[in-house]
């Protein structure tokens, strides 16, 4: 099963760090010091829940590619009058946006990624910024050889490019890559390109029970962790 | 001096990794193995010596952007008639032109890279493709936080764009970046889009004596390596 496979390619928001609570205990530690009280989680899947049709606008070739940190701000500009948020300094709201800088790997992560490292190039391949990836890396330790996906390709997953361009910079064909997600669409269309897929269940991603246990498509691979990923593919 | 620095950028052929002897060991490896003798440093002069007209071709708009292994591996047809190379098997020069993915870092780089890490973020800002830059960081063990430089932004050193999209990709002003290279005209074009600089002396680059020993233009800080380099930026 997929020997000829090179690199690991990850989506990163719900796979690798856990969106929702990051984002709600960042809103809260900004938010909250100011004496706002609200619910913390409901604000984040409000955030998350305006994620697609910000990023459709670029997809479309409506507007140019802009990075997700633009996308995000303009999603949370979108969501403040639905929480009553209103006059929050304009230093508080591009901290804010940074929570997605943020956030933290599930508990299996770190490990994994060492051991596949051993094995496999790593890259992500999400639709966050090149910055925004650092940062996470940074804050998690991610040791990833290079970062790939929606800035490099100048346009968002779910676009074949996005995919194709990643396999490209590291001199691969795409059956010689394989995407790794917690979300069944995003490994349909790496599949639509040739790529290898590995599901990762994140069952509570957005909730408790709000997450994919299993794959919903027919994958190369699916797994509970990235330890059982790491023991799956040999690493 | 430079205080505001956050990132700093590399430049690699040169100033990380020493060209010269790891193509002449390559090619020596290689075509020497199949019977060929020939004056091996000379011909990684020669192949180097194509370089800039390689890419020229490409900053002048007169062919779309290639990647470096396209330029290099046509630059390595041009010179091997000049050295009597003939018959040689399509997948032999294909190995051969990876010797750029195989070269060596100066003796001082991993001690500097890895104090530098712990203040400032890394990345090369090359004109070497993404998966030669991951292929030298996996062998030399460079710590970078992204893959920076020609590939994503599509143009080749010392177009502007290729600094100006570096900073840009980490979020930070130019004069947040430190430009870092051996070669005077890298950071004089690197110091006109705004970014600071720092010289590396590499004088053996070329050959006994043939490297900057010294930077030709007024620059931020000037290191004999890059232990000195973090030394002088307090880290």
């Amino acid at each position: 099963m997929a020997t000829n496979v090179r690199a690991l390619l990850f989506d990163v928001f719900g796979t690798l760090v856990d969106w929702r609570k990051g984002v709600a205990r960042e809103s809260e530690r900004l938010l909250g010091s100011l004496g706002y009280k609200l619910d913390w989680l409901a604000f984040a899947d409000a955030w998350r829940g305006e994620y697609q049709s910000g990023m459709e606008e670029v997809r479309s070739g409506r507007i140019p590619f802009s990075k997700l940190d633009i996308i995000h701000r303009h999603n949370l500009n979108r969501i403040l009058p639905r929480f009553e948020l209103t006059g929050i300094a304009e230093s508080t709201l591009s901290d804010l946006n940074l929570a997605w800088h943020r956030l933290d790997a599930w508990a299996d992560v770190m490990e994994g990624l060492l051991k596949l490292k051993k094995k496999f190039l790593l890259a992500p391949v999400s639709n966050g910024n090149i910055s925004l990836m650092v940062n996470l890396a940074r804050r998690n330790g991610f040791p990833w050889d290079a970062i790939l996906g929606a800035e490099i390709a100048g346009d968002y997953k779910p676009k074949p490019i996005v995919y194709l361009k990643s396999c490209e910079a590291f001199d691969l064909a795409p059956n010689q890559c394989m995407m790794i997600a917690a979300h069944s669409n995003d490994l349909g269309s790496a599949a639509a390109c040739g790529l290898r897929t590995g599901h990762v269940a994140r069952p509570d991603e957005a909730g408790p029970g709000k997450g994919e246990r299993a794959p919903k498509i027919r994958v190369d691979v699916a797994v509970s962790s990235l330890n059982d990923l790491a023991e799956k593919m040999g690493a």
